[in-house]
């Protein structure tokens, strides 16, 4: 287990997916801790600056990245997995040691105390095709997704359409509610620590797909909601019919009783929903286990290091 | 507390919400026992029985009602309150010991137990402005919504718009998950206990709303979905203004932060989503604590009647 | 050929299509002078009239009837023509014998004259299944469709859901564009001459269609807008098919080159698409040629009375 | 004017929007003659040719191009101009002197000639922010918008975000119905005259528009559809305050009455709309006539060539 550390500057920031060559490069068992800034550029430093003056739109949501995924190792398994273990650094409001954000009204008297729970809004590769997207853009390579599931212990998996995938993320929220309703979550600048696999040999992925502890979890991102809703739908009951060898339609009926819908974003160029299936119901496990050997990765690396940089 | 009982035969069912006599009343703080059929109207007995071949059109879905709520109470409060104890008759794959139902494969060879969740996907009231809606549609006076919300214990707001109210139920569903993505759910006869509140001179509700232990909850439910989250959105935040005194711009960031967003169903003439805040941010009850006050009934029912009928 | 004047009071009109009584009997053949007001009740009288001020949501867009349509005829063909030849009563703005409105922008100095080019917004019959629908709802019945296609000279093809179809109509504007962007036309008050006719035996129409010297057509009323646009397509190539006996998927290709395709309404709760094929295409009539027929009868109408009332 | 021909090869075809250098450069007055491959890259060649067997999806819809558009004139307008004079070499059904092609059906025994009515569906320049966009997508840069509007006589105004304008097009179409419901017009290779100008000091366009003689016209292209219905109108409603000088709710009420409002596409990876406002009701040119200028060039040009290349 290689540990790099990768913190672009301002100049270094990616602003699409797609189009840029490949700043560093990170092989299958490698933990990366990787700086990222907040939606804003880091632009955004107290009460009065107001994102449309402070921040063009092309300077808005800037990525760290692309990264280049080497598949050296000898696996037979593909996935690409996320073990953030973030770091946030935002110097007001939030309190590391108790976990916490303080939430303080500006136009009435209240404040409260909201535990923490970081996220990447926006974590995407190269898309297919050649094409290459503003950062704002969820769709088939993942991007500006922004699920409140996208937490540290969640494998992201994610299709390769160009070699070396060319891995980038960014937009951290310390937490955000399913919907990110306002347009934003709580934007953070972090410092996120990752870990990747390649999966070879796999069905080409359709959609970016997730998996924590309890959830494999399939997503849609496209405009109208509905049918961001039965992208996602569909690719579940699909993953389940594959784990459970089952008939198309009795995974159907299973997934229908059994699944979990919320939201993610309603407010993005896409709009992004997120499928989810208990795996208590499963007796097999994804991709070979993947989500599982690099969790144990994570956890080796978590008695390793100290929790903050 | 007055314990009525009222299971309707096939004669008496209503197919539509409005233009319908009510066929009982019930006053603030009675216990109605209230037996519905299965969406099918009890038709699907056996696995060849095809509902498109046992049952019309205009026969699906029937519920028990309309019941005539009387306001005879001097209370202050307006509430309408759903504590079902549902006692499933559908006789195979049901295990009411245990609370579980198997799942049987059709055209694999898999089964799988679950928990029951038991809950009612249609309860309305006669739609505003002398309209008369089919069972299937949900909308501003409830209907159709197909939530798992809709759960024991949960307490259910509609607004009023003619004397009595005119509430009605079915489409008991013995689990469901969110979004009905098959376009049903476990579909169940039910025996439910309900009790009622009417609460006077409170703002008229825009679109029905949601209580239980955890949550106040608002919903929408129209096409396209994006409107019925937004709708959802909107209620809720406004209902979390009025609630915490907050100014509705600081209510929507901290909606934003802390929403929980499930869809409901994505299969009904009307989308239905429902927005969620958790209650231990805020410091007052809604409606004068009509939820609390209601579910005392209900324990009380509990500790003095068997679970089953 | 009778001819019979209605024009209800404000106690006789109606605000749902279903649950009124019939309030007069027309039969094939006859024509109808029928008074309708605007679609605000006519208390819209003087530019400081806001509609939001003088009248109560309950009491918009009242319509004429319902009219009991008689079967008496022989005659074996199905249909249901509108005829209308509308005589305005808008006392300004309005020049009949130029046949012209005078538009004058309220917040900028500039006027211009525009055609009229007048129409009914709303015309439909009594839902199926026993509901009662506000009159500003397009949906299966007709109701407010609020198409400029809906012009004197146009046959209106209704699908009968009880006994006498109980025909209404109203929301007269004396010219709308596609879309009715703002929510109005140039709303009026009408006298229109109507004939009707019952079509049996034919295919039951799943959704309104019409026809005029140069086009058949179909109409959807559902929300999304693309859900609309797909109900007007596919009931026009199902259409087509018919007419020139053609596989279903030459007559997709064929209306994919030849259609037209202008939307009706984006502001009411349904909105409504119309698909339009040109009938130099075909080489038989619609409906046995009910169209032509009607046509005639509103030609020997025009011939025998005066134009306006 | 000097006349300019570009038809490249396969091998210089371009496949998205942005990322590729010119190939040529026009400057304003000149006219091009340039030839477009169909959407097939001329692969279906007959009956049996299925476009999924014999053309990659990467291969499909080439466009020739970029163009880049110098700005070489004193002329302070700014506008593009499109005078299609297609002259098409698919060798089938097309009859160029009678100017028709011949309709057969393929599973019935059924055959119609219809109208020319030649038109491109794709016609692009490089989108903002440098991103790399598919020719199958219609947005803010043009592309994919597949509206029978873009015939010869009408001038497409496309907003510049990079030097040189980088101008594209392809996807002919000898005609096509509005909505291009099946996903494909009369799929034709073209040989297209086109002339262009570059309008200097104008509020950049938000979206697309044309212009022909009748009509001054707004596009949108998003999903779901009512979005791209609204971005139009909106659009329209701005431009025609500004050529009448009208506040904008004015406008609005104008647009609301004469507007025109067909669909281009519900087929594509974004859905477009076409919102049109008659100029008889205009007293000022748009973009200082730049339309009028450039149909005299057009004029031109027919006179002195032979229409057939």
């Amino acid at each position: 287990m290689d540990l790099i550390e990768y913190t672009p500057g301002p100049d270094e920031w990616a602003h699409r997916f797609g189009g840029y060559p490949a700043q560093l490069s990170v092989k299958p068992g490698d933990v990366l801790r990787v700086g990222t800034e907040d939606c804003f550029g880091g632009r955004v430093q107290r009460p009065g600056d107001l994102p449309s003056e402070v921040v063009k739109f092309e300077d808005m949501n800037p990525v760290s990245g692309p990264i280049h995924v080497g598949a050296l190792s000898g696996t037979h398994e593909t996935a690409l997995l996320h073990d953030a273990l973030p770091e946030l650094v935002w110097f007001y409001d939030i309190d590391v040691e108790k976990w916490t954000a303080t939430f303080r009204a500006v136009r009435s008297d209240f404040q409260v105390t909201l535990p923490l729970d970081p996220m990447h809004g926006t974590v995407g590769v190269a898309p297919p095709f050649g094409e290459s997207r503003l950062v704002f853009v969820p769709s088939v390579h993942g991007g500006n997704m922004d699920t409140p599931e996208l937490r540290a212990g969640t494998t992201l998996y994610l299709p390769v359409s160009v070699p070396g995938a060319l891995l980038a993320l960014g937009d951290g929220h310390a937490r955000q509610g399913e919907g990110e309703v306002t347009g934003t979550g709580l934007e953070s600048a972090m410092r996120t620590a990752i870990t990747v696999d390649v999966i070879k040999g796999a069905e080409p992925l359709g959609w970016p797909r997730l998996e924590n502890r309890d959830f494999v979890m399939s997503t849609g991102s496209i405009r109208p909601l509905e049918d961001a809703f039965r992208i996602s739908q569909k690719d579940l009951l699909s993953w389940v019919s594959d784990l459970l060898r089952l008939d198309v339609l009795d995974a159907y009926q299973l997934v229908s009783q059994l699944g979990v819908s919320p939201v993610a974003n309603v407010c993005d160029p896409n709009y992004t929903f997120v499928a989810k299936f208990p795996k208590r119901y499963l007796d097999t496990s994804a991709y070979g286990g993947v989500h599982d050997r690099l969790s144990a990765i994570a956890d080796n690396y978590r008695k390793s290091f100290s929790r903050l940089w």
